[in-house]
């Protein structure tokens, strides 16, 4: 398979690659590195992407932020950027991808636990990931024939302990390996409109 | 209690306001109705709803919008209706009343079935819901003490048969009375961050 991965520079997207690395052929796309690079928060620059990259046979999206803060300094503003950046960059990726779909295929997108599993400063992530659900969950009985989509959720990688250990205490952390199993479940097995939680 | 009741005149607002009114000051507020007139897709305009209402101890809304097309035809601005409206909008209402609530009170937040249950052309509310429940479950461990939050999530109300019925093949429709008694579930009794079902 032709597999776009999004995000493949991040811990997540890490991971998805090393696993489906192994057997398939993976475009590495990043907002800043990476052999295409797009911003997916910019719906030209998905399309940019897509036009560069051609014929695919799977999207994996790992791309998209949340804004970490308490909630009494969570503002209108800072709860757009979960939903502008991880929800719609994500979402958008599905709709103009589903538009360069010609046969079967999968979209795979990621979540994360905070939704499930609340922590102080995470509501901005609680949020993008619940909305990111619904849209999978939705979005999955109007696919085309032969074509899915799934979300993965995962809990705090162990290689992500450094960077966000702090916010996500009493969290069991997930090996990476078993993340990116989660992305090949998504992609080569055929459920669809399914959470896949890795915890 | 005073209760604030955002959305008042819409199905869901007058099936909570024909329970909570029985034993409640409810304060009805709409956008094109009721005691005080609000947009809550305008922040400035929930500020002035506050400013003119006064203290209060519960907010309920039942408000908001979501863009209803098939899949194929929603795209980044279609989505964000659901996003702008009935999500920030009832976030907006909880950020802002945060700040005016002295003591003890609730927020509770309406989304719907569509997340758990979807139909085709459903995406753009399946989103919204996914996202307040997502919001309301992490927003609930960040509460000032005594304050709690929770989602309302109905599915097709029976008096909305006419408006909304071809749009839920196969899904129960609720009674009015039992989406009623699920606000008073939630502002009358002690639970938090749950996402209250009626179905």
């Amino acid at each position: 398979m032709k597999i776009i991965l999004v995000g493949a520079s991040g811990d997540v997207g890490q991971a998805a690659f090393g696993e489906l690395s192994q057997r398939h052929d993976v475009v590495r796309v990043g907002c800043k590195s990476g052999e295409v690079r797009a911003d997916i928060s910019d719906p030209s620059s998905i399309e940019a992407m897509y036009e560069k990259v051609g014929d695919f046979d799977a999207v994996v999206s790992a791309a998209g932020d949340a804004h970490f803060a308490p909630l009494a300094e969570q503002t209108d503003v800072t709860l757009k950027v979960g939903l502008e950046s991880k929800v719609m960059g994500q979402v958008n990726l599905v709709l103009l991808g589903l538009k360069r779909l010609a046969g079967e295929g999968s979209f795979t997108l990621t979540s994360g636990v905070l939704d499930r599993d609340p922590v102080v400063a995470g509501t901005g992530a609680a949020l993008a990931n619940g909305a990111l659900a619904g849209f999978a969950k939705s979005a999955a009985i109007e696919m085309p024939p032969g074509v899915r989509i799934n979300v993965v959720s995962p809990g705090l990688l162990d290689v992500s302990e450094g960077r966000y250990g702090a916010l996500f205490p009493g969290h069991e952390r997930v090996p990476s390996e078993q993340v990116g199993r989660a992305y090949a479940k998504s992609v080569e097995r055929a459920i669809n409109g399914q959470v896949v939680i890795v915890e």
